[in-house]
Parts: C-alpha cells; structure tokens; sequence
C-alpha cells in the first residue's frame, strides 16, 4: 500500500472534497513519494487566445473521474505508485523570466528527491523552465512532443519567450539532445517551409500529420522508440496535438488533428521509456465546451503518463 | 398507410409545433400502433452529473430533423409502421425504487398488447425498470448493450441502485439470460480488473474497446449476431458509448470513443435480431453544446432502433 | 494574527492553488477555528433543475476573488477570526435520509467546539440537515431565510423530502421557534393561497417581495432584528433569492427578483445578530453564465456571513 | 372547473411530458376555451439578429414552472378560466406576406369564437398578422406596445414588411386608433428624431425610457389607461422593453432599459382594461443565457396576460 | 511579391486590427488582384436553423490563424497571388430573389477581370446567385459539391427558393452540365428515395456517405477528377459535409459525417482542376462551440481552396 | 456632411461588411477627422482572468447596432463630427512596457492633429500608455474614472506595471493633477483600508459605491463636475463599474454595481467638460454571454462619449 493514494470514489462521490488532482492528496513533500502532479498557471507566452492560468484547475476538476486501474496496461497505479497533488508553481503573470525561474526553483527538490513531476499547463512556454529543471539533474535530454506546432520559431514580435520558442531556446542552451527529439503531429498554415527545416536542422526527427497518416500509429511508436533510445528523457504533450473537435478548449487550435483514441495508441506504446518529467499544456478553460471534454482529455492525458510509470514499476524491478 | 405518422417537413416547417419524437402524434393508445417513443425522464441514479431529467426534451426537439427514409436500409418507415409519442414515464425525482416501480408499470400495457416501446432515458438506471417490464412478458432476455461502462458494480455508496449497476442487478434478479448478454465499448480508467471481469462471469461477453477496434465494426456485428441469436433481446445504448467530441452532453463521459459513423454501422449491422425493446439513455442537455449535438445523436440512435424495425417488417413477412 | 488565514493575492496569483474557500488552508480541525466552511454537494432533494451538487466547487472556485478587507463594516475580517475551509459532508447522492444523517455527524464536532458552520450548497433540502445539527446545540433556533420560496411545502410527488419542504419538516421536528422565523423574499407564481399563508400558521413572519418593496430595504432588516431578536439564530441564503438576471445559475429562477446591492444592503444591516450557522444554497453551476456570476454572488454572500462574524468579535467584546 | 387546466406539478414533475405552455393540453379546439396560447415562431422579418422561429418551444419549455395562483392580483387563474396550448400557426420560413396570411387565418376561428389569443413570438413583424384577425372581428383597436423601439419606421433596405415597421403598416391599414395607441419604452441610439416624432404625429402617445423613470410606474399606468380607455385593445409585450441583463436572448437588445420587476409591476397595474388579444414577441434562444432566463420571462409575461384576464372574469361578472 | 498579401503575425499579433479574412487588405478593387474573398451574409433560405448572416463575420475572425505557407501542397501562397477581402455582398435579409439579384450583380465585375472569388457563406441558397454569375461568364459549369444533402429538392411549404432546392434551380436555368456535376457526402434521414434518384437522373455523380466509405478517400478523388474534367468548373463546400462533432455550428447537421482531416485530403487532392469559384457555406455561429471550431474549419476550407490556386499558378505556367 | 461618418443601416444591413466601429471607415488618417476609435487589444497586465485582448473586435461587432441620433442629448451626431475607426495600436502580448511605447506612439498623431481618440480596452493596465500620450500634449490631465477599483495599488507579485496600478503609476509620474481626479464606484472586498486611502491621500475625490448610492446620480454628477473643472480632462470607463449582470465578460467583476441606465445617466450629465481622451477598457469576450451583453454595453459607452463630444460642438459654438 503506498503512502498516497486518491480517495475511494465507490464510497465518496467524485463530486464531492477540494479539487486535487484524482482526488490525490494534496502535500508538498517527496518523502515517500513517486510522482508529484502540479501545475504551471502561466499563459503570458500565449501570442493568440490567453487563459491556459485556469487550465491546472479545469484539469484538477475533470480528473475526479479517473479511476486506478489501467486496463490496456493491466496496471493497478497505487500498487506501485505513491503520488500527490504537489499544487501549484508560483507564476508571476505577465513576467515570462521571473515566472520561468520560480517553475525551475519549485520544481527542484522533485527532481532532486527523485520524484517524477507530471505538469499540468499553462502555455507550452513553461516547457524551458520544466526542460531547465530537469535538465540540471539529468544533462541533456531526449524529448517526445506531441504537438501541433513545433516551437522552434525563433521569435515573435521581436521578444524570444513565447510559446512558440521554447524547444529552440532549448536547444539554445544545451537542455535538449537533439538527435533525441521526435516531434510528432504538425499541421496547419505555416508561415514558411523554414518552419519545419529548422527542427530537422536541430537533428530532431519531425513527424508531421502526414507522416503519422503514412506510418499508421505502430509506426510512429517505434519511430519514437528509436529515436529517444534508453536514456533520460522529457515526455511533452500540448493538447493541440489532438483535433479541436476533441479538444476545443485551446490557445491555437488546427483542424485536421487526431482523435483521443490515436493518442491514446501513442501513449500506451511508450511503456519502458526513460521518462524523467512530463506535462500536458495549453488547456484554455475559457474556450472549452460545457462538458470540459477538452480538460477531460488532458486529465486523461495525465493519467496515461501515470500509468507509464506505474508499468515501468511494474515490470522493470530494477530500475529505481 | 399507418394510422400514426409524422408531420410532413416539406409542408410545416420542423421548428413549428409542439415537439413530439419525430413529429409523431402524441397519442396515449395502443391500438394500431406498432412503436411508442417515450420518455424515462429521471436522473436520481447518477453517481456524477446529473440532468438527465432533461434528456428526453432535448432529444425530442431535435428528432425534428429526422426524415422518414432510411438509404441504407432502404426502408420508408411508415410504409411498415404506425408509431406514436407516447408521453414520458411518471417518475419521482429523489426516489429510485418508486420510480422503477412506476416506469415498469407504465411500460405494462405495450408489452402486453405488442408495442414496441422506444425509452429515452434518463440515467441508465432505469434500464432495470425496463428490463423488468420486458422480462415479465418475454422471460429472461439477451441484451444488446453499448456502453463505455459495464453497469456491473455491486453498489455506490453501500446502495444498490445506481447507473453503476443496473445490469447486475438484472442477472440477479433472472431478467437476463446471462450468455445471451453482449456488451460492447467498455473502456476508461476502472476501479480494478474485476470490473470487467465481473460481467464474464455472469457469462456475459464483453468487447471492450480494444476488441471493438481489433475485430472491426463487421466482426462486432457478427459477434452480436452470435450471441443473441434468435430469442426476444434488448437494446439499450448508452450515448457514452460514443466518444465525448460527438457526445458531450453526458454524465460520465469517456475519452477514446467511437464516433457516430461507427456507432450507425454497429447499428445497421443488427437487421432481423428480435428486439422487443430498445432504450437510449445518459443524454444531458445542460453539459451539450449550442448545437445539441448530443441529443441529435441520440434522436439519430431511436431513429435507426425505429429503422431496425421498419426492415424487419418489410423483410421478414411471417413475423408479427 | 490568526492560526488560519488567507493566501495573500498581492503575493501570489489567485488562479494559483488546489482551489479553497476564499485560498484559505484546507484543514478539518476545530482548534483555533472561529469558522469552518464546508460544501453539502447534495442536490437530490431538487425537484426540477438538477446539479447543485457541483455548487461547492463553482463557489470555492469564485472565491478567490475575495479580500480580507469589508469597507462597509470596516472590519479586517482576520484579526478577529481564523477560518479553515473544512471540505466537503459525505453525501449519498440518491439518498436523501441517508445524506441528511451525514451532513448532521459532519456538523456536530463543530457546534460542539464553537465553530460557526458556513455552509456551501447544494440543493436547499440540506438546511433539514444543518438545522437538525444546530438545534441539538442551540435547542429550537431563529430562522432568517432569504429566498424566492418559503419551502414549507408539505409533500412533492408523494413524498416527505425535498427542497421545497425543509422548513415544514424542521418545524414538525421542532428545530425552530416559529415566532422567530422570517422569510424574506418569496414571489413568483403559486400553487395556491395556501402556499403563503401555511408558513403564517407557523407564526413566522413572511415578507413577500412586494412587502419588501413596500417597506424599504431599511424597514426589511428593522422587521428581521425584532422577528429573531438575541437568541440563537440561522441564516440561511437560498440563492434565488436574487434576481435571475444577477444568478442565471440556480434551480428554481423566479423573475422580478432583487438585486445583488439590494441584498449586500439586506446582510449588512444584521451585524449583531447571534447567528449561529449560516448557508448559501442552490447554486447550479450547469446553468450559470461563463463568467459564473453566480458562484461569484455566492461567495460573496458567504463573505458578507463572515463578516458579519468578525464584525461581531471586533465590536462586541464580551461574545465568546 | 374548468374543462381545461395544467397539469399538476406537485404531483408530476415539471420535467416530465411533452412540452405544452403551462402544461396545458394542447387541444386545437374553440370549445370550452377561454384562452389559447399559440406560437408565431416566424422571424424572417428580423433586420438583425434572426432565430426567434425557436422563440415558442423555449417559452413553452420555461412556462414549465409556471403555477396556477397569482398573489398579487389574488386570482386562482383556473377557477375562472379554461385554456389550451392551440399549438403554432403555420408560417413559411423566408416568405413573410404568405406567411401572414397563414397566421391572420389560423387566428380567425379563435376571434370568431370569442377566445382571446396570446401569441408567443416570433419576431415582431407577426403583431401586423395579429392585428389585423383582431382587428376584423373588433375594429380599430387601442394598443399598448412596450418594446425598446417603435417599429414605425417606414421601411428597411427599400421593403415594407420587416420587424421595424409592423405598427407604421398597421395604422396605414386602418387596423388601430392611433389615439387609443400607447407606446412603452423606447431607448437606445435613433436614426433621426423623426424617428420619435413619427409616431407622434400618428396620435400615439409615446413613452420613452426617460419619460418611464420621470413619471415612474404608478404614473405611466395611468397614463396607460387614460390612453386607451375602455374599448377593445391589444396588449404588445417586444421582450427588449426588458434590459439586456434581464433578457439577453432577443434580436435588438438596447441597454439602459427596465428590469422585470418593473415589467411585472406595469403589467399588473393593467387590470380591467378590455384586452382582446395579447403577444410576446423576439426571444430568441440561441442567445440566451444557459438558464433560459428570457424565456422563463417570457414565459412569465404570457402567464401575467392570462391572470389580467382571470381577474376580469373575477372582478367583472357580466363581462362576456 | 504580389500587390495584396495578409499582415505578418510574426511582426503584429493576430488578435490586432479590424477583421478582415486573413488578414488581407479589405479593398474593393479587381486590378492587381487574383483571389478575392467576400461574404454572402444572407440566411432567408434557411428551413431550419437560422443564423448564417453572421458566418462571414466569423470566419474572418478565426481566419486570424491562418499562415501563408501550405505544407502538403508545398506553396508560399503569396509567392504566386494577390489577394483581397473584398467585403460583402449586398442582401436584402427576408427577400431571397432581390438578395441573388444583388449577389449575382456584385460577383459581376470579379468575372469579368478574371479574379477567383471565394465567397463565405451565408446560407447554402446563395450558390444559386453565385452559379448565375459565374455561368454568365463561362456557360455551363461542372460542380463539385461537398454537402451533406444534395440540395435538389423542389421546393419547400410550396415555395421554390430555399437552401434545400438551389442544385434544381440551376439545373433548370440551364447553370450547369448535369455530367459534370458530382455531389459527395450525402447522408442522414431522407424523405424518400427519389430524394437522391432526382440528382442521378440529372447526371450528376452521387457519391452518399456510404459510398464514400466504399471507394475510399483516394477513390472519390479519382471519381471527382474524371467527372469534372478540364472544364470550367464550381467548388462548393456546404461545412455540414462534416461532422458536428467538428462543425456544431451549421444549420442541418447530420451525424455519421467526415473528419475535417478527410476534408482536407479530399480538396487536397483536387489540385489542377479548372475552378472558376469557390465558396464555403453555412457557418451559423450562434450554433458554434466557445473556440469556434465552425468558423475555424470553414476559414481552413476557403485557405485549401486559396492553397489549390496557388498550386495552379506555380505549377501550371501557361494557364493564366 | 462630414468626411466620415457611418454606413447607413437603413439601406445595407448591419450585419454585413467588415466589423469597424459603428461602421465607420477603417482609415489611418487624421485629415478632416474629429474622432477616432482605437482599440488597444492587450491584456498582459491582468492579474486574474486575461482575455481582453479581444475586447476591441467584440466591441466593434456589436457597434453595428448604434445609430447616429442621440435623444437625450438631443444631438446628431455627424451633423458635429467627421469619425473613424483607426485600427489597434500595436501591442506585444507579454510585454508591458514595450507595449506601452507603441501605444503611447500610436496616439501621439491624434493628439497632436486634434483628434480626440475613444481607445478600446484590452486591461485597464493600457490607461497609464493612454495618459503619458494626452498629458505630452495637455499637461497634467484631470481624471473622471467610472470603476470597481481605484487601480492604485502599488505592485502585484512584487512588480510595478499591471492593472491594478496604472493611476498610481500616472500620478508618479506626473501625468494627473490629483485634485482634478475622481474615482466613482469602487467596491468588493478589499485587501485593508489603506486601498482607498491610497488615493484619497493622492488628493483624489473617491466615491465608492455606497457613496455614489448616498449622494443620488445628480450628486455624483455635481460632484464630478467641481471636481474636473474646464481644464483638459481623461474619461476613463471601467466596464466592471457596471454590475456582472450587466457587464458579466470582464476580468475582474464585482457585484453589487450599477446598473447600465445609471451608467448612462451619469455619462450624460458630464456634458461640456472638456475632455480630451476617452476609454472603455476590461472587457472579455470569453467570459461574455450569447447575446454579448457586454460588448454592447461597451459599445454604447464609447456612443455616449462620442456623443458628448458631438454635443459639445454643437452648443459651445467657440470651442474648437
């Protein structure tokens, strides 16, 4: 039995208790803990629709309805795992710098302590501070992005932090292993072919929408396998990756996505992978349907990653 | 022509007029009617969201739209029946067990003079009561479930009757013919393995989704057909079975879903089973969006159980 | 300085933290506790629109936006008061007896320390529960209720317990003095004459809305500080009470209602009542507008509880 | 008792049964009718916003909570009169002379008969229909219009019928008595003063909001009655008369108008005035708020025309 | 580089300046110009749902996302044309045949200069104003219509201009060459079945949902591509084409719908053809999610139309 | 006639046409033009929730329903005024004070030629660019700010530039005459006392809602008026001073405000003051209703000043 553990929804309504995260206790300590859920309220690197700050909460409020076991995965999470709600990052909105360097000192002892991270965004820029944070304990990282839009772009309207600049900056400042980068599901209007060429000039491997549509989803899985190999690596997921039909409640929406079912087939085809931190980014509370299935998703998205863990736990007995 | 059939589209304009199913008279009769729409509209059951006391509302004033031709089945509805709104159930808000007691009775006069009652739910609780309706007149049933949940909890909250249980208190109670029981779309995080494996136990066979994807829509189809043979079976669809970016408006909604194109093929697929009653159930109009997209959804399920219907009376002349 | 305390918004962002009443901790102790919010998510007793079972979560959610300071009663609500947030009474949902008996055990350690109980609800059947709670301490209370409807119905669909029938069932059961009860409020169409004029029987004294309008805000609360005098009284908000213009989000609007000034005036004008328990309820925050104002409203309703709370230790030294 | 009379909702719920206003049998009948409530769900007429063809099924859906004792006016409404749901007047989307015609024809039978008609809109441009089936039977008639605009303009984008002019085209057809019409509540940015003067010159006594505040109710009742005297009168309720805050589903709202509070005391303050003919016009629901509050407003403005007229069949024994 | 190209939302966010489609100068000039987009604000022909005189304001909203470069079609849009928001048509809201005229009149000089219009939508009855203009200039024309209703009704409550009769109209005003007509995506309910028969035995290609299924994305291509030949030709986008779950905001959804991704590889597929014009229609966003998904996807389905423009001037040097 | 004035809505519908303000031309030009209206589409400076920055474009949809008369002030509008609509400054989202700058340089042509600008919010953080603009050519400005908040904080999370600080920020630095300053309508919890004696000590005239409710409209207005004086003065309008019912699409909404006809009253007695800049500032479109009650609310303040303006030139003959 470990130390925490989400409460029992058979005995209490999922409706009922402040929101954490799966109804996990809400304690910021890493004695006895394996993964720790926080958020990162910040959307001042947002360059189209704001309001990703509400997003930790509108993702707190869907997970109520996550239960432990993973079917696909026979995983029961709490059996391996101990894990909390380890609350919110300071953010200081409208400050960029300020707010990435209280997300990277908050985010220390986690790592420090050994402590998986799982972060619950805010905008996609929070990934610098996250990719700071862990790359300090773990030196330069692979990173599976499931995403949109690449990030590379060097700057917009004249300033360098945005949240379509972290993976370059990132680059900029040795976090990232670039031949260990696979980003997966760009689309949309770009603003030139640059675009894309720039990540592939970083040495990362970029699987556009196409490129998932001709390499079927096994495809891709092993493509990511090969790519990110064995050693410590970053697993980023911008909820954009996904169709805005399934998920609508975003910064910078593009048609022609994936279903959560494909994504879904993505995640679960990771097991065994050196992930060191997640996150999941860019739920806008403000833009989502009445029936928040855009925070569902991401709640879901979360738990994928938990699961992951739970499964390494599982079936790799060494590896702490 | 049938006795009963609905207002003519091209003439009166479907926003026009009180809204019955369809357009269909609201008659309380049982003479010359082949089908009665009606509603369930109680939501005590539901262990999350609630607002499916609406549901039937909803789905009516969008079963304006639906026209009486059915292309793929190549059947004109009302050239082979005579159907009706029938009314809603009487139900007691707050009070499940009276409201079982009084749906079932509700239900007694179309069995007994050979309606085909079409229920729109409603939490998924009151399958029971539908259940029990059915099984008085028919004997123990083979049910045709769509669903994301099995409904084989033991209880909620140290109580038996929820939406979480419905189907085991129906093996319980002999109102299922347990290997004639097909439940199909199970999936989402569960409390523990034993949640499915519940339901084979009482001889159920369970595709979940996984399976449902694995064998495709026509190995689903030819499964069904296998397991609930040639005797009197139910039909109940859950609208979660559908993934929430098409169904929102529900109250336990689950990522990774299918969508209505593979839900109509699943239905179309059913042609000449004997179902001697059908329900659709867990639409919740005040988590749907503007366009109501839910509740079209689900007018769209009735339609094609009303569909289902039509073929077997055009095809298969001995039956009635 | 008090033991329990708000976070400071000047320091870190409101839209930061595991979402509590007003950021204040998240703790179930009634040491060094002068008041315990806590949520009744219960909303089975409603008898038309559902979903104030998810009300807690709306308000505490709005809370944030609350300050330390009242302008009005000059009162610096935390240095006279130190308040937790207490989470939420087990509820069944589906029960109603059931839950009642839950929220009552979950009151009781705090009237029996002295903690004043803030209650957040759910549907207004819930007031049985807390009355029963206060009157065990206080013995038959003062009642001061605003709210569209006096709730004294007798029955609904047969049965004993729902929103509509709390106060007839605390005044069977003795847990009010009815000379000291005051309704305020009540308008809309009724049943019948009778509907007014039972809660007269009663001895209370009802002041309908046209009665308000015709005594002036300021004869409203002179009429309320000579009903319920210096003894042990409740308060109880039923959100409806405001206009639907001002809280779209509740279960039974009634328009020609008042405004959200109009009852900041109403609750400012109590100061130095004994008010022993209070309750804000039916807040549904499936019907409320994006903007959720009526969360807001009800946190702020709450707030004006508070302090009147703190106005009394800072002016009336003697109290405790 | 009467012969037809609403459901009752203490002992069914309110949310059961197929949609009918108040719960009245919907029954296209004359005989044994006091009054009938019937929809105009035509808005081709609408210069702005368009969507009011869905006005009737959201009033009918909100007078759900209607119930059948008026406090105020102290009438039972059921113990004087018998009333029916008459269902929708045939209209043809796009098509506006047609479509009057329909409307003029399908209110003859009620005229004829002696049963008073009151019309759920629809945008305005149907009270030209309405006039002219009263005014065949009554001669010219008195009108009180409230509504934000006078619909006196001339024409729009070079056509006549539109739901800017309807009142202009009225007088040109004899239907009114441009001396016994009073105009309630006009605001918000004009054309040109004409705009205003229009009217005037046409004998209408005119009532802009400014004039509403400086007479206030009490005074503007009287004038009301003053204006229109004793003679046969249409009673024209335009929901933007009410502010947006009140009733932001409707097709022009303009700011700075009256809450429904003052609509309700206006309303009440018409009684014995000799009504032969009611409307309520330009709800639209695709804007309206997710707790419907202008349809229930609506609805509640139909149901204060039907208590005006129970307490004349009260108050007024030899009246018919 | 061309006269007319969007501002860079690179250098000013796209949330700046008044909304113009993609932010292209808003100039009402043919000279220097190849594509001009307009609106078609005009919705009198709808039979259900209403609200499409606000799609063109929407659509240029979300067309703020919108990059010049498109990645499958390899083309930096503006390398090759010059563009212009060319503002909307004149309409004429309730009159349908003076709003074609108008239409018909506008659309006049754009095919004279020889500029592509790519017109937003409105309801789908204004293509029938379109088709007049364009004929006019080029004779009879091929279509290619993504719809999910083959429009060829023959009127409806006895009128003959609708959103549902357009494809007839213009078959009888000799508009088109009924060989090279192909109609693709048609599903949901139908009257009968000479709703589609009609289309065949006009010589159109209908391609129903099922059929779709059948042949395969790459097999409606080839369809489309031997249908329409190298001829002067139509490209008319109904959004209903596509799902709800994608496009909620339109005005007779119908489930069991495309994914935009398939749209996109459908119009992608389509590069060569010889179009005249294009036009995307029945965007109502008051039926439209928080995030505007509609509005979104009909914006990306005018930028693949603008895309295969390009594609035909920078592959095809001869063609202008 | 003036250069610029508004299409006329009589002949083309409002609906049609790009969205400028009023529907006056989009032109960037300070030639025979006496007003401009601006937007300032930034919101990095909020503190809570962030979406300002599509203020100006909802503000400007729903502008379309203002018409040129003014019948309170009796004054036609471009009978007095050549108008247009200008465009948005440029902003960079994220970045405060470079933001700042652009705006500041974006006003300075208005102000230099003459023009009085009428800037649309964005967060009220934009006002401190507005007044470093209006005070470079007028001096030390007096200030009439209609607000829920004084906004004279001195830093949130330890930084100077957001908006709860502007005013104290302009008094810094010398742009406001502190007696000629007058703050109406602040209310809410506060953080302590010292938040409004802040300004008082500043010099200004702070009348907080209970004030403005003590002293009547006219008081307020008398009040305002000896404050302000004839020198040069800025009329700042906080949409939060109007009560979240009203004004529920803002970022910061207090409840128990004003409503809009107070709002108007009170804008309409401050003719003849000599003001030289104007904003509406804090709303949010996201957090809006359907019916975008706000944005039209917003929309008619900016009328009201516009009308002011046009009333001054018409009566005080010298002025220019």
């Amino acid at each position: 039995m470990p130390r925490y553990f989400p409460a029992n929804s058979l005995e209490s309504p999922r409706f009922t208790g402040v929101r954490t995260f799966m109804r996990l206790p809400f304690v910021q300590t890493t004695a006895d803990v394996d993964f720790a859920v926080l958020g990162a309220p910040f959307d001042t690197g947002a360059t189209f629709r704001v309001g990703a700050r509400f997003g930790p909460e509108a993702i707190r409020s869907m997970s109520a309805m996550l239960r432990p076991y993973h079917l696909a995965l026979d995983v029961k999470i709490f059996d391996h795992l101990s894990g909390v709600d380890y609350g919110d990052a300071p953010v200081v909105p409208g400050f960029i710098e300020d707010s990435y360097r209280k997300i990277d000192e908050f985010l220390q002892p986690l790592h420090t302590a050994g402590v998986t991270p799982i972060v619950l965004g805010g905008d996609h820029s929070i990934v610098l501070a996250e990719l700071r944070a862990a790359a300090r304990k773990h030196g330069p990282l692979g990173l599976v992005q499931f995403d949109a839009h690449g990030d590379v772009w060097d700057e917009y309207f004249g300033h360098k932090y945005t949240h379509g600049t972290p993976i370059r900056r990132a680059m900029e400042e040795g976090l990232l292993d670039g031949r260990r980068v696979v980003q997966v599901g760009m689309r949309g209007p770009l603003y030139e072919p640059h675009d894309i060429q720039q990540a592939r000039d970083f040495g990362f491997t970029v699987l556009v929408a196409d490129d998932v549509r001709a390499l079927g989803l096994a495809g891709v899985v092993q493509a990511i396998r090969e790519v990110v190999g064995t050693r410590p690596t970053f697993l980023s997921f911008d909820i954009d990756f996904i169709d805005p039909a399934y998920a609508p409640g975003t910064g910078t929406p593009e048609v022609g996505g994936f279903t959560s079912a494909e994504a879904q087939q993505l995640l679960r085809g990771l097991t065994g992978i050196h992930f060191v931190a997640y996150d999941v980014a860019e739920v806008l509370p403000s833009y989502d349907n009445a029936g928040q299935s855009t925070a569902l998703l991401a709640a879901n998205v979360a738990w994928e990653m938990i699961a992951l863990l739970a499964w390494k736990r599982k079936n790799i007995k060494l590896q702490r």
